[in-house]
C-alpha cells in the first residue's frame, strides 16, 4: 500500500480506504517474489495489460520471454500468460520469474490443454486443482468465467457471433454437454478459499462479451454482468480482491453507458476492459480501433485496459506488434486520465508543450511516451541545412519561414517593443 | 448533386435541401476538369482529408505526386496541397491535374513563399491576387484565416503555445507589424466575389486553434469562432459555400462541447477538424492520438476530418506515414458514423462479422478497410499445419482447440440435437 501511495502520489489512507471499499485492488501473490505492487482503480492512474502466451500453432517459450521483455520495456503495468499450447506450466513459471509486473492467467486454458482440447472430458475438480497449483506457483490474478450460467448460453447463441471468449465458450460447451450448471459458479466458495489462501486477485471473466458491434449491449452480456455483480459481493465478504472484465466490440456511443452500468451493478469494482473495439472492419489496425474505445472506457469508468495489437483477429502478435499495442494503449490510458481530470495527469503534457515552445528537442523526447521512436523519426527528416546539432529552432514540417512557433515569438517581441514605446 | 445522392444513398431532394441550408457543401471548382463531387455534411458519410505538399527543407514535386497517388489509393476523400517551398504553383497545377479528389490550398502560403518568407512585406492586394489565380487554376476549396482579428492576437499570446497555425501566425504578425486589421476580414466582400465567380468553397481557417491541451477551449479560440460564425452568415448571403475549421489539441472530454459550440455559432456549417489530438505526449504516434479525438469529433458534430500522420510534430510525412494516417482517420470517420447512427453505416461491420462466423477469409478481406494489409498480416502467421488453402477454420491466435467461434458452433449443434431429442 505504501508503494502504491508513493507511486501514485496519493495518501496511504486513501489507498487503504479504496481497497477497503473494493474500488481498488492490488494484485500481488506473495509467492511471486519479484513482483511490484500496482494499484488498479479509479483513484489511481489507468493501467495497461499486455496479453502474451503461445498458441498451439505459433511461437515458443523463448519467443514469449522476448515478448515479455518487450512488453515490460514499453510500459506494460500487467501481463497475462494466455498460452494455450506447448508446456504451459513451464512457460508460466519462467514468465513469473522474469516479470516484476503482476502476472495473470486463465486457468481453464491450461486445464483444457492438458486434456488435449477435449472440453467435455473436463472434471470440475481437475479445473479447481489447476487453479490451486497456479496460485501456489505465484500467479497474481486469474480470469475465471464463473458468471456465465447455463441459461445465458441460449441467449448468446441467438447472436450474430455467438460466444467469442475462449474461456466462456469452453464453460458453455461443458455445461451444454453435461446438462449441468457452471462448475465455477457452483463451487465458488471452494474457489474463493484457494484465492484467499494465496492472496490471488480474481478477474471475473466476461464469457459473453460481444464479438461484433451487432451483439453489443445485448441481453446475454447484461445477464452475465448481473451474476458478476453477485460474485463481486461474495468475494468482498470473503476478503478476496476482485475486478470485473468487460467488452469487447462496442460502438463508440455505447461505451459510456457500458462503463456506468458495470460500476453500478458491480458496486465500483475495478473494470478491466478488452478494447473496446469500435468497428469490426479494420483488421491489421485493431490496436488503433481499440485504443479509440479504450480512451472512452478510461474516461467513463474502466481502471485497467487490456491492449489489442495489430494482429488481433488475424494471428498471434510478434514483438513489434506487442510494442505497437502498448503504445496505442498507453495513449488511451493517459488520454482517459487527462479527460477524467485525474490529479496531475496533464502535467507531462504541459512539460511537453513548454519544451516545444523552447524548441528543446531533448526535453521533448524525455516527455515522449516512446522517446526512442520519437527521436528516431525526428532525426530521419530533420532540417537538412542545420547540420547535426540538437537545438534546431524548427522542424522539417514547416521549415524556418513557416514555423508558427517562431512567428509567435516574433509577434511577442513586436508587441513588447510596441508596449515599451507606448510606455515612454 | 445527383452524384452525391447516389454515392451516399440519400435522395437528391435531401442533398438539395442540405446544400440550401448550408449544412452541406460540395467543394468543386468547374475549372478542375477531373474532379468528382464529394459531399461534406452531417447528412452524409464523414470524410477524410489528407494534407500533402513539400516544405522548404524536404521532399520535392515527384515525391508529392507519389504521395498523392498513395493518399488516393488509401481512401482520401479530399487532399490539400500545403506546399510552402519549391515551385508551389507548378506542384499545385500537377496535383490538380492528377487528383479526382477535390483539392484545397492555403493561399497565404504561396503568397509568403513568393515573398521569400518576409511576412511584413505582404501587400494585401497581392494576397488577393494569389487567391484569384488559384481559383482560376481550379482549386476546389481554400483555407482563409479571415476570422482572426487584431484584438484576438493579444489573447492568443497569453497562452502556453501562442499561435500554432501557420496561416494564423502569418496574419497575426502582419497585423501587429502594421497596426492594422486582418486584410481578409476587411476585404471579405472582394474575396467572396472571387470565390463566388469561380465556385470555390471557403474553409474558414482557425488561426487560433489550441496547440496544446492547456490552451484548449480558451477565450482566444472562441473569440475567433464567433467571427467565423459571422463570416459563415455573410458567405451564405453571398452564395459562397462555406465550411469551418476547428481544433487542434483538445482533451477528450472537451470535444463534444467544442463540436456543439461550432454547430451552434456557425449555424450548422460543416465542421472540418484537425485531429483533435487528445494528448501532447505521443510524437511518432500522433495518428493514433488524433484518431481518438477524431472519432469523438465525428460522433458529435464534425463532417470532415483532416488526417494526422505519425510524423506530426516531427517532420514532413513520407508515403508510408500518409498510408498510416489515412487508415487511422478512415477508422475514426467510420466509427463516428456508426456511433451517430448514420443510416447503413454499420452494414459493412455486419458483413465482416458474418464472414468471420463463416471463416470466409476472402470475404473478411473484402470487407476490410485495408484488404492488402489484413491479408498480408494473416498470411504471415496463418496456421502452419493447414497448408496453403484459404478456408482455414481458425487462426494462429487461438488454434483449433481454443477457437471460440468453432466451439460456439459445436455448442449450437449440441443444443439442436438436444432440442430434436426433446421433440420426439
Amino acid at each position: 500500500m505504501k508503494a502504491v501511495a508513493s507511486e501514485e502520489g496519493i495518501s496511504e489512507s486513501e489507498v487503504l480506504s479504496e481497497i477497503a471499499s473494493g474500488r481498488m485492488v492490488i494484485p500481488l501473490n506473495p509467492a511471486h517474489d519479484t513482483v511490484r505492487a500496482v494499484g488498479v482503480g479509479r483513484a489511481v492512474r489507468t493501467k495497461v495489460n499486455a496479453n502474451l502466451g503461445r498458441s498451439p500453432t505459433n511461437s515458443g517459450e523463448a519467443d514469449e520471454l522476448d515478448k515479455l521483455s518487450c512488453a515490460l520495456k514499453h510500459g506494460a503495468d500487467f501481463v497475462m500468460d494466455l498460452s494455450v499450447g506447448g508446456d504451459i506450466s513451464a512457460i508460466r513459471r519462467r514468465m513469473i520469474d522474469a516479470s516484476p509486473a503482476p502476472l495473470g492467467t486463465v486457468p481453464v486454458y491450461e486445464t483444457i490443454a492438458l486434456l488435449d482440447g477435449d472440453v467435455p472430458s473436463m472434471d470440475p475438480s481437475f479445473l479447481i486443482d489447476v487453479v490451486r497449483r497456479q496460485a501456489e506457483e505465484g500467479v497474481d490474478f486469474m480470469t475465471l468465467h464463473a458468471g456465465l450460467l447455463s441459461k445465458h448460453v441460449d441467449l448468446a447463441l441467438k447472436r450474430k457471433m455467438g460466444i467469442v471468449s475462449r474461456g466462456g465458450s469452453i464453460m458453455a460447451e461443458w455445461m451444454k454437454k453435461h446438462g449441468r450448471e457452471n462448475p465455477l459458479y457452483e463451487r465458488w466458495d471452494e474457489v474463493m478459499d484457494i484465492l484467499a489462501e494465496h492472496d490471488v486477485t480474481v478477474s471475473l471473466g466476461d464469457g459473453l462479451r460481444p464479438g461484433c458491434l451487432a451483439d453489443a449491449s445485448d441481453a446475454a452480456q447484461f445477464a452475465e454482468l448481473d451474476v458478476l455483480g453477485e460474485l463481486v459481493e461474495r468475494c468482498r465478504k470473503r476478503g478476496v480482491q476482485v475486478m470485473v472484465e468487460g467488452p469487447g466490440h462496442v460502438p463508440f456511443d455505447q461505451i459510456k453507458a457500458n462503463m456506468e452500468r458495470e460500476q453500478a451493478v458491480c458496486a465500483g469494482a475495478p473494470f478491466y476492459v478488452l478494447g473496446p473495439v469500435v468497428t469490426d472492419i479494420a483488421p491489421a489496425y485493431d490496436h488503433i480501433v481499440a485504443a479509440i474505445g479504450a480512451t472512452a472506457a478510461a474516461t467513463y469508468g474502466a481502471s485497467l485496459l487490456c491492449y489489442v495489437t495489430p494482429a488481433e483477429h488475424l494471428g498471434l502478435p510478434d514483438m513489434e506488434e506487442v510494442r505497437q499495442g502498448l503504445a496505442a494503449f498507453r495513449i488511451a490510458a493517459h488520454a482517459g486520465d487527462v479527460a477524467r481530470g485525474l490529479k496531475g495527469a496533464r502535467d507531462i503534457d504541459d512539460r511537453m508543450s513548454d519544451a516545444r515552445v523552447r524548441f528543446d528537442w531533448d526535453a521533448q523526447f524525455d516527455c515522449a511516451l516512446d522517446p526512442d521512436a520519437a527521436r528516431a523519426r525526428w532525426l530521419r527528416t530533420r532540417p537538412a541545412e542545420e547540420g547535426a546539432c540538437h537545438d534546431d529552432d524548427h522542424c522539417s514540417m514547416c521549415g524556418k519561414a513557416f514555423c508558427a512557433v517562431r512567428t509567435s515569438k516574433r509577434i511577442r517581441r513586436l508587441m513588447e517593443e510596441s508596449a515599451a514605446a507606448d510606455g515612454k
